[in-house]
């Protein structure tokens, strides 16, 4: 299979056909690229191009973030995609090697950047920041095994919201997590599960079960693979690649098995011999119990799930961590078979969309130390959270497929026609631009065709496609004398020869048309969006 | 001067203050850099963080701009940041060598995006589009000169219109000029004018001229540089370094010093003799006639000029080209004395703000065969135009100093506050966060301390900050009598004591309040941008 083929075929799953398009069937894909061998006529690995409804519906998202985070004092800022590959270095643990290097073209060494943390950590440390509540939605960058339809590719956006500042224990932290329930909630996502653990008591049980300091961050870096790995697994990982013993590893087994609400859990821990002694452990024990009552202000505690497999990759977390997970989050239930199949079918597996979930689809937590690795030890403490909205989008996307049909990708409300014909018809192209230029200075959206002389037919076609509600017709015999005729569309009356105006009455004789039409529609995209 | 230096100055002088941060001085900024060694506490060379009140009238720019778009029936697109290379290649004649790649790591051998016009045409090509208007607002790449504060950026954004399909000669590209006007005109630009070319004349009268067909595209790549230097020095460049003659050199002379409304300069080539025979130049001319009639029709001819010397650097356009200028493009009048003062002070010119203009802020044209490159020949017409609004950025902010002042970086409308003291005070925490709850669930944009306790002075000063219109207070006193306190902010009379509320009506309330407040007020933001 080529990269064409499968590009082209990952395209047709992932994205609704594009206006004007035939979608392309692999058959016909592959002919292309046979013919075109200077050309690979495709986008890069793990990218898409994004258009049509399905760019309707992430603008949508976007819009409904951006409220949610702008509900909540943000602000927000725009740093580059590329960052001084320095200020990458060392914040990622295992994932480094997923970063992205730009080429040494002679100038500085620059990376793509990798999430919108570290270049809000080191915004905050460039400015001398003492606070701030910051919002940000961009593209990141990872050279990852991408499974398309699944929403995991190589270049996809977050949507960030990160406080930043020294606040009382807990309070920002409770905050973010009602934000992001209140985030997935209006983005139509019911039944996720919000999962919390804390660092400091994680690298607590970790001490407490005998791991040497120096071995926690890998010790975390394997209980992070418990979402997808079974326990043996990792336990084999811990002992065998990570040199622990077989009780240690046994050890940790019995915490990181635990998982229920945050009072239970706390009070299993807080009567654990083990754990009395540990400082660690204790100061994050502490830390959950304040939580636990400010989820309740916030009447969130249903959502949440304290789960002490969760150890979430990076470095850079110091306290709470969360991540939110779905009924899709998971791989499907016959995941290992179709990876066997689809390995043994190709060489190099191009797209993992088959056997994965769509894992997590936000994730974030409190990272009091990162700051100060750009600031020479004088940290701001911080905590966020980063909405994975490509993976949400794949969930709305499947769940609303029949409402979709319903969206226009444009949003034309006019369309200026000419009817006419026989002896000295010329179209009234000019004229046509005259009414249509009158419509766009009242800011109303309006198309014509662009012909000098257009038959009705391809006309209505036009309009039809534009998703406009209403025509306004200049006549052969009626625009000399001063008159427009409007006709309201995609109301199926073809006979319907709509009301007839003068010119000087278009534009508010358009706008209120517009506005009694509009008066008790519902948006499309928002009961879309919203799951109504 | 180190870098750090330069980038704290170029920042300083292009960048208001962000939230909580003392703008730095050169001479604390480059002590910084002496103590990090082993960091250089900046962005790369030629790109800025964005943050505060410039992301927010950046922001109302990019609104501005896509309402305009969707205007003119417009739908968007989003296509990857780098694309395979052979995508870039043979595109951007002399500028090639800007383009930044990606390191090879073993895979694909990509590029960043120099522009948004050739992925534009690789997505017609690639999903057999015949025909789109599509805009598309994102960043693009550029290892050039920079000169951070007149807007000319390594990344930057633009803004782009584009209209692809088989129509009537000169329809669509009418209505790109129009959409020009209406664009600059609704950012506050007035003084601009477009400059107007088209390349089958300016081909035509090269040949008439005397210079062979092989010679023609760096000719006119001599001649797009006639906007920065004067006459002389490109025809030097034509006789020494492009090997013609000093007679055609002269005869291109002639032509190319014409400029004027387009029926005067069409008049002119109308009757030259030298171009008579010249097909190309009198398929041209007859295409500008077409567009003379249009341009009266949408009633923008006031903002044209016909330019001869217009040529436009890079290889794709086939037909009309066009570039909007201001009286800010123009480089400092003492310019060449500025860059070789600057030139003489150090080694390597880092920032060529002092001595440069802003450049054109708009600029596109005709590409008939773009996208055919990339589908076997079987090609789609297509004519755009880009804003450059980071130049248009520069000169609203140049304007608007005073105007900046009132406007706030977040949209925050309530500020949650407790007023207590003495025994038995708990600072009302858990309650400030139901209470705020309450408001978020209403839409209503709403923050309050994160402390525990908070002193009165503390929460007013903070909800100062965030630019909030009202101030909910929960008393020791009334709150457990089911009372709040709501107080209007910003009014100057700290003597006000706020009306009593029962906290059932709080939404319906504080809503009411909100639309009483802002019932006259003239929204700031819109306001700066379109320059009333």
């Amino acid at each position: 299979m080529s990269d064409a083929t499968i590009a082209a075929a990952t395209e047709a799953a992932a994205a609704a056909p594009i206006a004007n398009t035939k979608p392309q069937s692999s058959k016909k894909a592959s002919k292309k690229s046979k013919k075109q061998d200077q050309f690979l006529l495709k986008t890069p690995k793990g990218t898409k191009d994004w258009a049509d409804k399905d760019m309707v519906i992430r603008e949508a998202i976007f819009g409904t973030l951006t409220s949610l985070f702008k509900r909540h004092g943000g602000v927000t800022i725009d740093t580059p995609v590329f960052e001084l590959r320095e200020i990458l270095t060392g914040k990622y643990g295992e994932d480094s090697k997923l970063i992205y290097n730009l080429e040494d073209q002679g100038g500085e060494l620059t990376s793509l950047r990798y999430d919108l943390t570290v270049p809000f950590a080191r915004f905050v440390a460039c400015n001398s920041i003492s606070s701030i509540k910051r919002y940000h939605i961009a593209k990141v960058y990872r050279r990852d095994q991408p499974a398309m339809t699944k929403g995991r590719m190589r270049e996809f956006y977050q949507c960030d919201f990160d406080v930043a500042g020294n606040y009382d224990t807990m309070v920002p932290d409770s905050e973010v997590l009602t934000l992001l329930c209140e985030g997935l909630t209006s983005l139509g996502v019911k039944d996720f599960k919000i999962k919390l653990n804390h660092r400091k008591i994680l690298d607590g049980i970790f001490q407490a079960c005998g791991v040497k300091d120096e071995d926690v961050r890998k010790i975390s870096s394997a209980v992070d693979k418990l979402d997808k790995s079974p326990w043996e697994a990792v336990k084999k990982e811990m002992v065998v690649e990570k040199g622990q013993s077989e009780e240690v590893a046994d050890r940790i087994g019995n915490f990181v098995k635990l998982n229920g609400s945050i009072r239970d859990v706390l009070q299993i821990l807080q009567s654990n011999d083990l754990l009395k002694e540990n400082e660690s452990a204790q100061k994050g024990i502490e830390e959950m119990s304040i939580l636990a009552d400010y989820v309740d202000a916030f009447e969130i505690a249903g959502f949440t799930s304290f789960d002490l497999s969760l150890a979430r990759g990076l470095d850079y977390y110091t306290g709470l961590i969360y991540e939110a997970v779905t009924s899709a989050s998971a791989p499907p239930t016959n995941a290992s078979e179709l990876k066997e199949k689809a390995q043994k079918e190709k060489t190099e597996v191009e797209d993992a969309s088959e056997y994965v979930g769509v894992g997590s689809i936000a994730a974030g937590g409190r990272y009091d130390n990162l700051v100060g690795m750009f600031s020479n030890g004088k940290s701001i403490p911080c905590v966020g959270i980063s909405f994975g909205v490509e993976r949400i989008f794949s969930i709305i996307k499947a769940r609303a497929t029949k409402e979709l049909e319903k969206i226009s990708s444009s949003q034309t409300q006019v369309f200026v026609m000419a009817f006419g014909g026989g002896e000295g018809w010329n179209g009234f192209l000019k004229e046509r631009m005259g009414v249509t230029n009158k419509l766009w200075s009242a800011g109303i959206n309006t198309e014509y065709l662009y012909k000098s002389k257009a038959n009705i037919r391809k006309q209505f076609d036009a309009a039809e496609k534009s998703g406009a509600q209403i025509a306004v017709i200049l006549g052969k015999e009626e625009y000399p004398q001063g008159q427009l005729r409007l006709k309201v569309l995609g109301q199926g009356d073809d006979s319907d020869q709509g009301e007839i105006i003068n010119v000087d009455d278009l534009v508010s004789v358009v706008q209120d048309k517009l506005s009694s039409l509009n008066k008790d529609g519902l948006d499309e995209i928002t009961r879309l969006i919203k799951g109504l």
